[in-house]
């Protein structure tokens, strides 16, 4: 299958654009060969064109996505009555069902804005699994394992590392499922657990995915006990392998070395923690130290909408306002995080990027909207401005997955969008 | 004209949600009555009914829109260097024509994501008025006043006021078009500038639309010889009359009592002050103050769209991380502000509320979307929440200005939008 398409996104390091080229996608569904139209080699197979711009689906790096039915209840009450009050009695009632049906609507809602990868952490990760295998978009599950009345954080450790066991770290179609740990937190699992699930994660080279000095009352409590929330997970060798530390806001220099020195990535989520007043994350001094930085929406309870754009936008904004530095971040620098800085945050090479070998996980945006009102005859970086400040979700239309379609023209071509907003009403009309 | 619809938000103060309700629009295009179906006087006129949110339009409390044609131009150089090196010198290009075309897809834009109004600041200001005449949009326009090289700040006062003297405060049909007085900032005008503008506006009890205290550099400067911008306009009498003051970011506690002794309106800005690195204005200190406070987009180069739903979400999430008091602002207080707060800033009750003897200015926002996961039947505050954080202009259906249908189904039915579109292209391709 070749796309050809008057401007293609690399998402290399250089953030490149090319004018006038294709994209080759084999059997597979990687991608074979993305270059110059003029310079490519001979093709027999079918092929396509897109009128817009071919870019890398986008890596929402932290999620709790079946919250979509959760999505606005109780959202103006101060975070830890919102917690205790309304989010943890209502997710107590959720049936798998249920999270079936909420991460069907939160997996269309994403890929409807050209996000084809999320990493999520949530329970009744088969649920996940089977909605993401069903919509059609790429997975990266760390099922949560959590210290708490009615929880058993020792089987919930074991119940991954069998889950891992027995079918991989990857898998389903165009491998599109990766199974990793998902500790929730240094406040709600012990030293001790923390270690063993450090140890589970690096013996299977499986990702870590845990929640990191978040909010200042957690920040503070763990400065107290341990110095800091990276110096305890350092402390108990929980950074040793494949890490992903969604938020990281109340970071000291040391804590961002900590970080840097133990290639771990972070989740930046701006829509969330500025909602819940948790803080400003320091965005430019993880990009300088040199740490992997993706952007992540957090669940939709919260923040409340899982539009990707919109968080990418905000960090840019964020990183500006705090630094007082208009130049602090630009529009590439916020393309390649929502794409390859997101894949590398998560221990990825394969996706966020185009380029021979990795998924063909694209996303057409159409042109064809005030956006973009210089069209695509302007400078390159011009056109980078126009897409990441006034493009996004709006203009995706078309969308693959490891070279399948999964939206096309707007419309999800996998699960019906209708049906699957009745059935989360149906189970949002029972739960509330 | 009767329609209903099974939610109206009427934003009155109390942001009361009206269920299974009616609205009906006079001849003049003025509201005539709202309420509940069940004690609906008889009618036996035209009616319809929409499946959604009844709701008035947004009001754009500071915009320039037509510089869509200059959408994301040097988008990403430091402040100075792009409006000296980049924008002045392209604007200076601008034609009347290439206004008319930027204004037109500014307004269909912003019809498109609900804004009914925008208060704008530009110049060649009768091909503004132009624009949304055709568009139907309404307009609140203050021609720009400014002393610079090639700028003659007398005679465009003076232009104003001949203006306002041969036309009226407001005119066209429903009075869409309001003219206004609108001198640039305090550092591109003298105090004696500042001083006639404001005597010509009070004359005539027009609204002045200034910038105050956007950026550091200027307050700084201000405050060494005069105080603080707020002061200055005060001591030169700008202060006396209607005056909307664009940003209000570096402000002291006097400066806010200022504000509010005159009750002069702030648009506050946020999108534009953070992608600037302008800083974060003092919202909640200025609410709390009493000051009417509505949002602005400010103008699409530098913001980078006209999605006023966006700046409102982040004007939210910065009073809430600014004060770390996730309830500083809730949905209710966000939505109070895009329609009554920017209508009041304005020093306007006719707009922003659905009541009657208000225009029909009217946004039906649909739910057949994963914004509203749980549907219409939610507790009030909830839906607010998902309409305010998660809806937004995708949701937006059809809207209406001074009871005339401008947006049917998501396409406007006034100008041809592929139109517009390629006018604006065809100007921008030869701007840059
Ligand atoms: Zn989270
Ligand atoms: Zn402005």
């Amino acid at each position: 299958m070749r796309l050809h398409a008057p401007v293609i996104l690399l998402c290399d390091p250089e953030c490149t654009v090319l004018r006038d080229a294709v994209l080759d996608i084999g059997d597979d569904g990687r991608i074979t060969h993305v270059g110059p139209a003029d310079h490519a080699p001979a093709h027999d197979g079918p092929s396509g064109s897109v009128t817009g711009i071919l870019m890398p689906g986008l890596v929402n790096a932290h999620a709790h996505s079946p919250m979509t039915l959760l999505r606005g209840l109780g959202g103006d009450l101060p975070l830890m009555r919102w917690l205790t009050e309304v989010i943890w009695p209502t997710e107590a009632k959720l049936t798998p069902d249920d999270v079936y049906a909420g991460m069907v609507l939160g997996s269309l809602e994403m890929l409807k804005a050209g996000v084809t990868t999320s990493a999520e952490m949530y329970f009744y990760g088969e649920e996940v699994v089977r909605a993401v295998l069903d919509t059609g978009a790429r997975l990266v599950l760390a099922p949560a394992i959590i210290d708490a009345p009615g929880w058993d954080w020792a089987a919930q450790l074991a119940d991954t590392s069998r889950w891992i066991d027995n079918d991989g770290l990857r898998f389903g179609p165009g491998d599109r499922i990766e199974i990793g740990y998902g500790p929730h937190s240094a406040y709600t699992l012990s030293p001790e657990a923390l270690a063993q699930v450090g140890a589970a994660a690096r013996e299977r080279g499986a990702l870590v995915q845990i929640h990191v000095a978040e909010s200042l009352p957690e920040d503070v409590a763990q400065r107290a006990q341990h110095g800091s929330v990276p110096a305890l997970l350092d402390q108990v060798g929980l950074f040793g392998g494949r890490v992903l530390a969604a938020h990281a806001v109340h970071l000291s220099d040391s804590d961002i070395e900590t970080l840097k020195r133990h290639e771990v990535g972070v989740a930046h989520c701006p829509g969330s923690n500025t909602k819940l007043a948790s803080g400003i994350a320091r965005l430019t001094d993880l990009r300088a130290a040199g740490v992997a930085v993706g952007i992540g929406t957090d669940g939709p309870a919260s923040n409340d909408d899982l539009d990707l754009w919109e968080d990418v936008r905000l960090a840019g904004l964020l990183a500006r306002v705090s630094t007082m530095d208009s130049t602090a971040v630009g529009a590439a620098d916020l393309l390649l995080m929502a794409t390859r800085g997101g894949a590398a945050a998560l221990s990825r090479t394969d996706i966020g990027t185009l380029a021979v070998g990795a998924w063909a996980d694209l996303v057409h945006v159409g042109v064809d909207d005030p956006a973009f009102a210089g069209g695509l005859g302007i400078a390159d970086e011009h056109l980078l401005s126009n897409l990441v400040w006034a493009a996004g979700s709006r203009t995706v239309k078309d969308v693959w997955v490891a070279g399948r379609q999964v939206v096309a023209d707007t419309a999800s071509t996998t699960v019906d969008a209708g049906d699957a907003l009745a059935k989360a009403r149906a189970a949002t009309g029972r739960l509330i």
